[in-house]
């Protein structure tokens, strides 16, 4: 397994006529240690193929590697036959190829025609190959051990920040590097984001492969930073495109078609905005729906089922009655919050007569925590609210709603989920933002999903901008989760 | 100096009446793991205020600073006395504070707030106190190094890829942490870029300071990648602010004015390509002029001096005669080859007549390299050049000719410096591209800094799409650079 | 009746408290020559109240004049309830007082306001009522007699050019000017051509009312001058406000929602233009839908309901199976011939692999016009085709397809309308623009209208960029019906 | 001179080879009526070329006309040699065959390329042929005194509202059919701004020619519908081609160069706005520059000199110091009054805090009235003001101040031209537009343009939106001028 710097010379972009190969992780050996690895490919069968930190060996049949590189790398006149039998190769032998190629020496103009392969390729795995393709990339992409210890050791002897510095870049996964150059090729972010998407799903399955998204989490907080971020409101004359995305992201209060959406997107008092990014074009990140109104609402039909352009000037409330996230690739990275400020603060610049911005959110946890709650007080209204038969009988509503605010109050206000955090994702989500849990509707939701989720129950949470800040910082630091007085009141009965 | 967790508790933001502090960084200690630092002030004086990985004694009265930090973070209504007053603090002070608070558990929306203030102090700082703030940097927003020695070892003892991702979070400075956050104002990207030009003139007087560029060049590789760039071509109908921009940063062959501009903008036979990227707007990141000829040139001066508005019909060469790089703080981050060749690809598909893709170039190191040789034949040359009298002398041009270009071809050919790269920077440029040293011209500028630069030498170098590729491997891989039979004839003289 | 100048000084721009009145046209009087009339009133009831070159009497009460004006004119603080009073008046009344405003001498920026009030009243006007208000337009706001005898005779004295300058000067009817200032208002231009829409419906029922149209058309030409108009495609990206347009103007081929929308502007193989005048903003005027095929196509069917997204680089040929003028309003003012000429151009330019630009069009008036012939093989071939029995019987198909042709081709080539013109419209329409009746094609369309107007029968009409304007030529002056091979032969038959 | 509808038939459209003529108007006879007049030519020699509503004679040989139609309306193929040719002969000719050929039987798509022709031919035009052209338009593009005959006589036997829409057809000059068909060409509008603006200065030589502006007059009325125009602030971010052209057209304070005018767009505290028709793309066509400043400015030089960006918040007052008409060919096409309120419109919602909107306006022709004044106290001050030794000397300003406001009050309050309109011609735009006369500010204006029109006198116009109605309603109704208490004060003395 000798390698040397001779044969290490013999590169594979378009010019070493190889044999017989193939390519597959194997596990990083002690003892090497290559700062500057190269793509290559040794001209010997049995061989290695080396590519990013970790070795490669070399099993299968590759004649095609040249060919595909030429592909990969420029348009070779007056060969396209070659061409096209390299890019008939199966999506994971060429998109582990592209990849290794990729972290090669080559110049930067062509990376961009290599990413754009690597990506096309992995567009083109089944769900089977993707699983082996992210394991290369968490065994092939890793780090050099050995360059780390060297680090290490030179830093724990003089700790000072230059050694620091060389300790980052040698426990830097070389999958960061691969991540930024696939980013080169034309619509290469929204492409990683799907892929990111597919890893998670992936890591669902086989956690080992959890450590992969630590790199694509590092990555895309950069890449999302919010300054990078334009908000735009989506109106009847934004491009069908977006608002077909729109349609299809929505998934609090689903969209019956074209009509609805153009009910939602109403001039007079609807307003719609979305976060765009400009490596993901007309791809709406996040978007919230906010309905002008007259008094906070307590109930979501009358906001869906709204007669179209109504006028605004009356309207002292601004609520946000729908808040998506559209790619799930994007995990983590958080953009609601931002949001929801800038779009008070925009709303409050247009129409000064709005007094108070609210929202009318669902409870998603609402309805299992309370079937998964043994006190008997409980037990019995999470039957009577099961049976469904409330919902036509306007009486038996009244007796419950006491105790729909009691029980309703205790989860959000009590109920925990990890790490001493309020049990119900929204309510994370809006007080962890620095809002109030102002008031609680029930009946409010009677759609399937608000009876499945939440037996029907909404929440107001109330943003207040000068108690923002210390809300949040209560919310942090204590736990405190603020609350109007009829929350307050219903816990105590 | 024990610090509990309920001292740790008590909050900057806004809340506590802090007494006297004085916020300075002091070295890293041994035997502390704080995993998530917070931003936090104790109500004793005399005590600690901690910010980041390291820790800040106080010493200093800052009573200003819950004011401040309230005005950082919210319009307080009634108390803008208090917030005029904090805002009048020093701007060392205002820097460094604002950023503490930035690293502390505040909202994401105040952030935004904060991190603007951090910036708008930043940008108030004096030569001197820049120097101070870097410190600051590179001391307070570094590494907790127990916390790479716990993730180390445990990475050791089982160094799988969950392993590294621990020892990877432990060893990123916090510095790229506060970067990030700074970046979240508006505007910042391009006020933190100015921020790394100051960073990097600090660092030739203080080069302890160069631990801190590591990160800035880290994430603007992120930030900068080329899949967020847009290229835009500049003419007479572009905003007046950025034509001034471009006047300013033109540096190649500087412009006289409105009217020198003009003509190189000219719709008939001139372009002008920029990058942008979005979070810097109008800031033109790179840009690169070119000229429609007929032929290949041999001489700038009829370059910029041409009439206006030529038809490009009969051209056949398209001339990059001035690339420029706008901003020093982004040293390092690559843009040249792209563009170049983006333009390539631009302008073959709207005038497909051109057959040839030629720079003009400056030769900048070669005056001096001639200088600094022993051979009698240089030193001779060298003394020829320097006298200026053949400027006027045709003869005098034509009987030194030979020797130029020889001399000259071995300098192109042969001249290394440091790591076998050829000595001219831009000959490493163009070469490590994939272009060809096509031909010597000389004289072809005698414009002071071309004649001080080079004695009046200018190169084309030739960028042919089906060789690129090619010769940049060739150039990488041996060191082999192309380049075209003058130059090979010349070197044999 | 006298009327002294003292009297009509008296304004009627929020001045004088008139007392009763009411507005009425009353014929023109011979032996007044009121080159500058104004809007005046007079005091006393029973007076007249003058409006342009007309005179109107004053009947009724109108005490909610001055304030009316009022309000048509400034925004009159502190007196907004005679303001709301004043525009609670009848839309008739509203809309007759202010366009007498708007021809009296007040500022131009009032003018503005008062045109959109103007058009607003207008905008309210039940059916009756816009007779009435034509009615006005057509007697109150024509000529002076007197001043156009007077310029007569004068010119007919000593017919020079500054003679027929003042006799064009008093022939131009009022109307003219009043359609001017009512074209100050914001929107005004679109309201306008609405308001000839109505205007050419209330022909039909009042065919004394067809010289205001005149009137109109006159404007209208001038305002929709092709020079004006930008031509732009239209695609999933563009607005959904102006998609939604496109599916209420499209009659030809009616769509059915938007995926069949979406599938008419599908990038690949299908291309939308339409054009827009900056005045009518968003309103596509007239839009024509392509599809690029490989061959000329023979029905419709197969156009309507292709796949998504087909690669357009096989496709040779350019089918405009669509074409509609959106605003019955702009009826005259023909736009499709330069419509049809710049997407031949745009589409040449952008795939030159397009060989043939052809229509596949309906021939609305075939099935008329053989029903209404005396010829016993029309007849009975009309029969046959009404059974439609053929639809479902391939060998009837056959069977009957000469015989269609035949007469088919007899229809185009030989029936005649009006004026020597071709019985068919839409033939007029494309003969007249240069193309030739290339191919008859039965049956092509079985929807509905297609069977209805035209037994299913479609035309391909060939726009062939070189014999355009010779086709134009000998159609517009002998009448001669360019036509391929196959009507000839089909009409020998 | 007989014309029988077979030589009629022959035409000129690239198919008659004719033989030898000349085109020149001859007077228009008598008993002739051709309803639809086509583009025609005889083809023996001696014979005649009918174009318009006159006759042409035919003179001279004009073989060319063949080719040059065909070079108009087609590009033919294989005969590039003869467009050539035909493109080659003298513009006068060029022109007037192009619009012969436009006013004939063509195809609309090929009426835009001779459009184009005719204007091209246009601008190749020396003085001396543009005269001849412009009798041209006069003699052979006028009207059919025949047809003019018999619809003024029907109408005379039956005055309705058909006859006089026949009679308005009749007395329509061919010239505007002929300039909106030119204006179909691309870009036409512009150069037939430019035209006309030519033939303002032939009339000056040749009075003769005034019918035909007439026709411009009356289309540009049309074509610049203040509903057509849209205004957009310029500013340091606009187009350097716009920038360029403010330059250039500014009259009223001229500027220096690229400096003086980035002071004039500062952000802060000045403002540029223009109007801009779609058809005439980036020319504005008319401008106002602004200064928000505190108070009534009393001169113009701290205006001009100010120091750039300032900070808007303390202003209250918007000052209107400069506003310019770009196109001399618009002359007559009022703008400024609409653009003047719209600006309030806009700085009033952008700024609430400004209370006042001023011009602070130059008084051109009061230097001029004065010095023709026969009154000893007028002759007096007039020498006083001309040896121009006050300027430098304080003392003699206060002694002559009073005087000068004595007489400059006159000047503004009482001094008229032709139709009892004041005097001074910016007074009368102002006044005419509801605006006072506020206030006299002398010395004010001490630039070279300022001491020679007005001995450095300018003057405050009031633009008070509440009286603004009123104001020009007594103006137009009366002559009543607005005014100040400082006028009514120095009238007095």
């Amino acid at each position: 397994m000798a390698f040397s710097r001779s044969t290490r010379m013999r590169w594979v972009v378009g010019r070493v006529m190889v044999g017989s190969f193939v390519i597959a992780p194997i596990p990083a050996q002690r003892g090497r240690n290559v700062h500057h690895p190269v793509c290559c490919i040794q001209q010997d069968p049995g061989r290695v193929y080396h590519a990013g930190g970790g070795w490669i060996m070399v099993k299968q049949r590759l004649t095609f590697l040249a060919d595909f590189v030429e592909a990969l790398t420029r348009r070779k006149r007056g060969d396209e036959d070659a061409t096209r039998t390299a890019l008939a190769r199966p999506p994971l032998e060429r998109a582990t190829v592209a990849c290794a190629v990729l972290m090669g020496r080559i110049g930067d103009a062509a990376r961009v025609a290599v990413a754009d392969q690597a990506l096309s390729a992995y567009g083109d795995l089944e769900d089977g190959d993707r699983l082996e393709f992210f394991r290369t990339l968490r065994d092939a992409y890793g780090v050099d051990a050995d360059r780390i210890r060297q680090a290490y050791a030179a830093w724990d002897a003089a700790p000072d920040a230059a050694g620091v510095a060389r300790l980052f870049g040698a426990v830097e996964p070389r999958r960061q590097t691969l991540l930024r150059r696939l980013n080169l090729a034309p619509g290469a972010t929204l492409r990683l984001v799907r892929m990111r998407e597919h890893l998670l799903e992936a890591i669902r399955q086989d956690p080992a492969l959890a450590p992969i998204d630590e790199d694509f989490a590092h990555l895309f907080a950069s890449w999302f930073n919010r300054g990078f971020l334009t908000m735009r409101r989506i109106d009847w004359n934004s491009p069908a495109a977006v608002l077909e995305k729109l349609m299809a992201y929505e998934s609090v209060h689903r969209m019956a078609g074209w009509d609805d959406l153009k009910r939602r997107l109403a001039d007079g008092d609807r307003r719609l905005y979305a976060f765009f990014h400009p490596a993901t074009g007309d791809e709406p990140l996040i978007f919230v729906e906010v309905a002008l109104t007259r008094g906070i609402p307590d109930a979501i039909a009358p906001i869906l089922t709204a007669p179209h352009d109504r006028d605004p000037a009356p309207a002292d409330t601004a609520v946000f009655y729908s808040i998506n996230n559209s790619l799930a690739g994007l995990k983590g990275v958080s953009f609601g919050n931002f949001l929801i400020k800038q779009v008070v603060a925009v709303l409050s610049a247009e129409l000064p007569q709005l007094r108070c911005f609210v929202t009318l959110s669902p409870v998603p946890g609402f309805a299992r925590w309370l079937g998964a709650q043994d006190d008997p007080r409980m037990t019995a209204l999470a039957g009577a609210l099961s049976r469904g038969d409330w919902q036509a009988d306007p009486g038996l509503v009244e007796s419950l709603r006491p105790e729909v605010e009691a029980v309703a109050a205790r989860y959000i206000l009590n109920a925990k989920a990890r790490g001493d955090q309020p049990a119900d994702p929204v309510a994370r989500f809006h007080l962890g933002n620095g809002a109030s849990a102002h008031r609680l509707n029930w009946p409010a939701d009677l759609a399937p999903s608000g009876l499945r989720g939440a037996h029907g129950l909404m929440i107001n949470y109330l943003y207040e901008l000068d108690a923002i800040e210390a809300r949040h910082e209560a919310f942090i630091r204590d736990g405190t989760v603020a609350h109007g007085p009829q929350l307050a009141e219903a816990r105590a009965r």
